[in-house]
């Protein structure tokens, strides 16, 4: 609002908006404005990273230790795993926080978070969380060689290897999005 | 262009521009209308970009093997710091494109590349060499763990470690920039 010139403000009010105008920006009608689909297919998105880090997180944890050999069986003895399990756990988190966020607000028209540090904390977070994934899904692809391939464990690996992956997609499709809603705030 | 109203292009017509409009991002007046300390920002990054990969690069390939070990003494035994040297020689053409490209910008006004495609290649490369750079870097640093202390290759492996990571500082900044150059040219 700060931006906007006396030229521009009186042409603005003698008629309905040629182009768009940083006042379709205010809270009430940021929503309507922003296409929909792109809202939707965030919202799948983040659902999608919340459900497959659910699942990578899962695979780890629940790769107990079944037999006593020399190589250690359990996930938190290999310090990449124990990386990539505390990263799937925070971008868990964070999924679940942005999918309660949503849900405010179409329940509640925007109360929870002021919508502009919302597309901030979003778009930071969404390439924090994006970089962390795919840092921690490359630093343990390594140590599946040194795990054993009859161990419940490697398995286990795999599987939250792939998950870790798909997971690091979404958010980066996120990121996109988030920081084409946050370039938009910041230009008009 | 094409996304633009009848009434929107009668109104730009009538007055001198009211709010920025479409035919602000036409070839000619790009270069002006975007701030141009973004511009020299974006500039001496891949300038930066370009030195530390050469010196990753380097560091990797002159670290010859000087004695008969048991431990391989070479970079191109290990698949991990291979990756690394591979993807440092890819951002190093790359960044070395790009500073080509601006400085034939600034030389004969934007012939080479049409700006549009441009933002768009370098918004996807950014992203892709960025991911592709903390990827190799992540990847390296358990390899550390297997190189003897003693070898010319540990340093060369922890020099080339650090410069990647700085690398990729800079080549993420780039990316927000031209992040923000193609939304502002899509939004428009």
């Amino acid at each position: 609002m700060a931006g906007v010139s006396p030229m521009a403000a009186s042409s603005l009010a003698q008629q309905p908006f040629p182009t768009p105008s940083p006042f379709t920006f205010s809270t009430a009608s940021a929503r309507s404005n922003t296409r929909p689909s792109i809202h939707l297919c965030s919202l799948i998105l983040r659902f999608l990273a919340l459900i497959f880090s659910f699942v990578c997180a899962f695979s780890l944890a629940t790769s107990t230790p079944k037999k006593q050999g020399r190589a250690p069986s359990s996930f938190n003895e290999y310090p990449e795993l124990m990386y990539c399990f505390i990263v799937t756990i925070f971008t868990f988190i964070y999924s679940a926080f942005q999918l309660f966020k949503r849900v405010c607000d179409i329940t509640y028209r925007g109360i929870l978070i002021p919508d502009k540090i919302s597309d901030y904390i979003s778009f930071i977070l969404d390439q924090l969380v994006g970089y962390l994934l795919l840092s921690s899904s490359s630093v343990a692809i390594p140590a599946i060689q040194h795990i054993e391939h009859t161990e419940s464990l490697w398995k286990a690996t795999i599987i939250a290897m792939s998950m870790s992956f798909v997971t690091f997609f979404a958010i980066a499709t996120c990121g996109l999005f988030s920081g084409y809603k946050l370039c938009k705030r910041i230009i008009w």
